[in-house]
């Protein structure tokens, strides 16, 4: 017996065709271990939207349009190049909505923020690996999310691959979290270490463009932008803490002094830029963001260029490390089948 | 507005007892956080039971009485010194039982591998940390909770606080584990870390010993079968592979060279118990328990002697490791915490 999850996929970048080429390759094995069968039936991209209920979209078909350059408008026979993603959100019928589209805080998060709320009003379970709207309106999301009875969850927006959200979440329920630490962030480590190698500012920025490991809008990433947005989105879900970006101490990795950087791996110390909530009075917490020079013994000292960590100090589960090494951005997109699985399983949709 | 979770507690020992102090401790917590309210109604010692549906037991008394050499028969008013363990579970009336007794594979489990078939089948849930029953009799007990329609948790019975069981079931859905690594037994590591430093054999199991760490029966840690047994459940519970004891190709530290210890420590490596099961064809796995030499490269290699660890090296998740720091007991009792906090917020008791 099988049963199946009707999606909407809107954001096909990196991670939306990529989470495609996922639904085709694990296809086989979903139904086979857990009895589900994942059923793409709309998607969308910034050029236009494609919606198929009758006979659902093919996803392999999907992301080679995607791959040569093409748009979901081309798809072919249910392409429309004039329907946007909102309103494709609006009038599909579906079990859940992926949204994939890229951070765009300076927009208001938008095309994504919008997509979550119309999904969720309209009692879509969500999945979005999206960090703009959760810093934007965490609080909003999930009040929006608990009136409708469905499911919010984004365990793509912290740390690649790594499940830092649902461990704090879920396994440290009880504990009361005293510091938590977090490498969240590849590109600056990448970044931090080839300057310790000798290597110019300039090359290191190309080499991790070329990597494909850093976003278009460079100050994201370089200036704790990013690592400060994923820090939030820890204090809210697993701290409880109601922290927005403006809460964040944050330093950058620009103003590093590249001596220091080279005496650092001398000293055997590793730069990383380091995401900080430490529990003060009241159970509030001091929320900081800056690069740290990290001695071998350190759990964070010896992650590698495409390793991300997080440490929760706790009273009753000890000190719990977990780091990922993820060679190629196929973690990143495997959360939204993670997401997908856990509410289709925990839920028994 | 809270909600009552009622609790049968069978074995006092050291995770019992700090499990009822946990219960003390973190009443006003759990109320304050998730408005549940933990309640202990009965309690069973191999020297006689304890039931008071009506008032509830106090866990500050009971982990008292048990401080000072006492027996929950003792327990004022309503101790029972000729109740069984399994007749409190038959007559009982609660929401879940923690099944706490020691591991004890000789004597067939016993008395705690009845008590969970009898809890299941009168429609408890089941929370434990004892491994026995589950190596004995994965199948048949996740059968019998299925039938039932009930949970059967068992964090606690693979490395101590750390998550490596619930990390494995939801966090990985949808991967393909190639390989799990685990160091899920402290004293084996505590023992060759202490032969290394130049110590003799006597007085490394004495210092475990002294520690808390080391079992009466030494062989079940020196020889391999407590990680094996761990491993087995790995398997089952993660692998979805119906492995057992027999299965696991085991070799304990006790032939282990005195010399080798001490090289490896001048190679800067660092010895550890280590449980791998490695995928081999049809999705089968070959499982070990061996004593390997670990160099500080490994994510392994820099364990502390009351840390432990597990890896999961996957297809779509990239390489995932948690470890933990346990200074103490309490985050192995703290899994029954985690536990019924599970089943109490996931099944909405």
């Amino acid at each position: 017996m099988t049963r199946t999850v009707s999606l909407v996929l809107v954001g096909l970048g990196n991670l939306g065709r990529r989470f495609c080429e996922l639904l085709m390759e694990k296809d086989a094995w979903l139904r086979q271990r857990y009895g589900l069968v994942l059923r793409l039936v709309g998607a969308a991209d910034s050029r236009g939207a494609a919606y198929d209920p009758e006979n659902g979209l093919d996803p392999a078909s999907l992301a080679r349009l995607k791959c040569s350059g093409g748009s979901v408008a081309d798809y072919p026979g249910v392409g429309q190049p004039y329907c946007s993603a909102l309103a494709l959100v609006e009038m599909a019928e579906a079990d859940m909505l992926l949204e994939a589209s890229p951070v765009n805080l300076q927009q208001g998060a938008e095309p994504g923020l919008s997509c979550i709320r119309m999904a969720l009003r309209r009692g879509m379970h969500v999945v979005t690996p999206n960090k703009g709207p959760l810093v934007l309106a965490y609080r909003e999301l999930h009040g929006l999310a608990e009136a409708h009875g469905v499911a919010l969850r984004f365990d793509g927006t912290v740390a690649g691959g790594l499940p830092a959200l649902y461990l704090g979440q879920r396994d440290l329920r009880g504990a009361v979290i005293r510091r938590l630490d977090a490498v969240p962030n590849l590109v600056t480590g990448y970044v931090m270490d080839m300057l310790a190698d000798g290597i110019g500012w300039e090359e290191a920025l190309a080499a991790a463009r070329e990597e494909g490991v850093l976003e278009a809008d460079t100050s994201w990433d370089l200036d704790g932008w990013d690592a400060a947005a994923k820090l939030v989105i820890l204090a809210n879900a697993v701290l409880g803490c109601p922290a927005r970006l403006e809460d964040v101490h944050r330093t950058g990795i620009g103003a590093l002094d590249r001596d220091e950087l080279l005496k650092a791996r001398q000293r055997k110390c590793r730069y990383r830029l380091l995401a900080t909530a430490q529990r003060v009075d009241q159970g509030d917490y001091a929320l900081t963001v800056r690069p740290v020079a990290l001695n071998e013994d350190h759990p964070f000292g010896r992650l590698g260029r495409k390793q991300m960590g997080v440490l929760f100090e706790t009273d009753i589960y000890g000190t719990i490390v977990a780091t990922i090494d993820e060679p190629d951005p196929v973690p990143s997109a495997a959360t939204m089948l993670r997401d997908v699985l856990d509410i289709g399983l925990e839920r028994g949709l």
